[in-house]
């Protein structure tokens, strides 16, 4: 039996309870040991709850039970999270985490910590929920250099985009009606303006580069300015806006970034639809693949969770090496990133089309029904410098949306 | 540095040995040793090749020499590769195969075999070629119970039905491009007849539910009867018609088959086009989850093999725990699966129309622009056995497809 603490009774807290609850016996047969959920740390008690007599207040407790072998973090927030994953992987125990901005910020010094004291940190649940992404690029892909890594990161925010899209209703709307289902929290903050979806494709780009990206350094845009316009300018174009959280690796340099981006059919996140997240990869041999499935919720999420409980409990005694070195990764100036941008100009005359053509070389017209008195255009590939200097120049942009194919 | 020998120095072998070269820096680093490839057997000589010299035509050498840590079985076919394979294990060596028959056919006696002599049997790459899916199957979803595994697992018949779909021209036209394009083999029967598939869905079951499900038990029917007029039909629906291998767990019957279905864009499989193979997988906590990427092909193959053999390298000395059992599962009978049926039938009178409702009670019609003197349907729910009863009453039966929404 190995008995197990879980650091918060929270929506994933409750949801790692109920998996093993439910799958104990499966799971069992799978890690070769019982699970045993020994503590639970809320500062909350539970009266009534099944698990009331596990609830305790202090950490202490827990960390210095010689019998606790591995320690679920589903608290959330880099403190107290922090504080408590070191002290527990010191005193020789394995810790299972769903915390991104805890990964995000001290993932490499903690996998470095694990491996010195030989238990395991593991974090499969910090970035695409239930989707297995974290183990299948540590130990799948291995044969690779990852050369892209982009996906669907936040299940918010691609809900708010495909309702906008399905309906032709306008932000504001939209997220009002996914904050009253529970889809968006009351401040949407973290997820509209990209903030998650930053601190997750940092820990995706570090572990596919193997060196710390801060996620500080990664130029980061939300999807507020996404209009009812751009969305039917988007279906014109056979294309789809998403939330993309990128990395590419070109030569020496790698560039990252968290925008609103245009893709078409032919690229396989653009059928990731609702709630759902979806990260793609590309490897310089096995060519394009990708993963799908719920970016979040307390159950899918709770099964990644254990599922890095099953593999701590199979590995008690063995640290599975991961390459994410706490060395910087410097990641290119993002004005040198180039990409084909799609541009909204207000006014339709001649003279604009002229000084577009003129500023933005061959351009690419593009036409919704519906929307008169703008002129609107897919330049070129182009350096992120280049397109924000003839920006200024050209003047009147109404809206710029980078564009994916 | 580990050795490690090559069996079978055709399409995947010879991406083997150039993953090594290409990423071998990167390859060394994550599973801490140089991995050397010592032998290549077979039964050709390759004179100008650089790998002329480490060409043996002789298996006794490799088995023998203590030196080689790693065997790396990419001959396909049963025979010789079992024997080879077998003899392998029991010198305490690890194996790493491509080989579908081989392990449909062997591999719960191999990884029992394997897991006595304490070295490791792995198979990444007998499924969905690069895609990652058995050591996400294994070590990922290890805190769910699978309800179901559904596939595009072939290449070749997707590719077939895609461009049928896309141009409209009918089978037998697109085989034959398919197999100058070398998509297809010259002799495509275990592709178009879904033998392929049939393989695969065998194996991914077996380790779904964890216990040998033989693939001869699995009713098996390919794509040679798919007509442009059933793919006129689909369109018309706004529906797909793909080879699927699906295995569905119902309280405790596991119903498995491969066949062509219709499924709709809601379905995570519908956007998988092309040569590319997409695998859906249903948890009871985790939801749903995809997998995505080339089924085929030289490198993404090797990609997945050479992932093997890091995995290998750094278990030198651990069994990995696979949960696959040699008792056999003894699947349910197929009469009593249930699906919704999507039936053509000669001629368009009112009197065929009223012995369909008749026979089939409720059912939808589907009419397709520019399809006269038939009448196609949807049933309901119903069991093979009932539709099979039901089919022979209806008679003049064209065409019949199951429907997956």
């Amino acid at each position: 039996m190995i008995n197990i603490a879980v650091l918060g009774y929270g929506t994933v807290g409750s949801g790692v309870v109920e998996v093993l609850n439910v799958n104990g016996d499966s799971i069992s047969k799978r890690c070769g040991h019982e699970i045993n959920v020994k503590y639970i740390l809320d500062l909350r008690d539970f009266p009534g709850d099944p698990v009331q007599e596990k609830i305790v207040h202090d950490y202490n407790i827990i960390v210095n039970d010689p019998e606790v072998g591995i320690i679920v973090e589903v608290m959330g927030g880099v403190e107290p999270a922090y504080t408590f994953v070191k002290e527990a992987i010191l005193k020789g125990k394995s810790v299972c985490t769903s915390n991104k901005e805890l990964v995000a910020k001290y993932g490499a010094k903690l996998l470095e910590l694990s491996k010195q004291k030989n238990v395991n940190f593991l974090f499969e649940a910090s970035v695409g929920g239930g989707i297995p992404i974290i183990r299948p690029l540590n130990q799948s892909l291995t044969a690779d250099e990852i050369e892209e890594i982009t996906g669907i990161l936040n299940g918010t925010t691609n809900y708010i985009l495909t309702k906008m899209s399905n309906e032709g209703s306008d932000f504001s709307t939209v997220l009002k009606e996914a904050q009253s289902k529970g889809y968006a929290e009351r401040n949407p903050e973290a997820d509209i303006e990209g903030y998650d979806a930053c601190r997750k494709i940092a820990i995706l780009s570090s572990l596919a580069f193997g060196m710390q990206v801060d996620f500080e350094d990664i130029y980061t845009e939300g999807i507020t300015k996404i209009t009812e316009t751009d969305i039917k300018y988007a279906k014109a174009m056979g294309a789809s806006i998403k939330l993309l959280g990128t990395s590419r690796k070109e030569r020496d340099h790698v560039y990252a970034m968290v925008a609103p981006m245009l893709i078409k059919p032919s690229h396989p996140l653009y059928s990731v639809n609702g709630v759902f997240n979806g990260i793609f990869v590309r490897g310089n041999v096995i060519g394009d693949v990708m993963f799908y499935g719920s970016g979040a919720g307390k159950l899918p999420t709770a099964s990644a969770v254990v599922a890095d409980v099953v593999d701590a409990a199979k590995h008690i005694g063995t640290n599975i090496m991961t390459i994410w070195s706490s060395k910087k990764l410097k990641l290119s100036d993002m004005k040198k990133a180039q990409h084909k941008f799609f541009i909204r100009v207000a006014g339709n005359t001649g003279k604009i089309k002229e000084q577009a053509a003129l500023l933005f070389g061959q351009v690419e017209e593009v036409k919704a029904p519906g929307i008169e008195n703008e002129y609107a255009f897919i330049t070129m590939r182009m350096s992120e410098e280049t397109y924000q200097e003839k920006a200024a120049d050209m003047g009147s942009i109404i809206s710029m949306i980078r564009v994916m194919f």
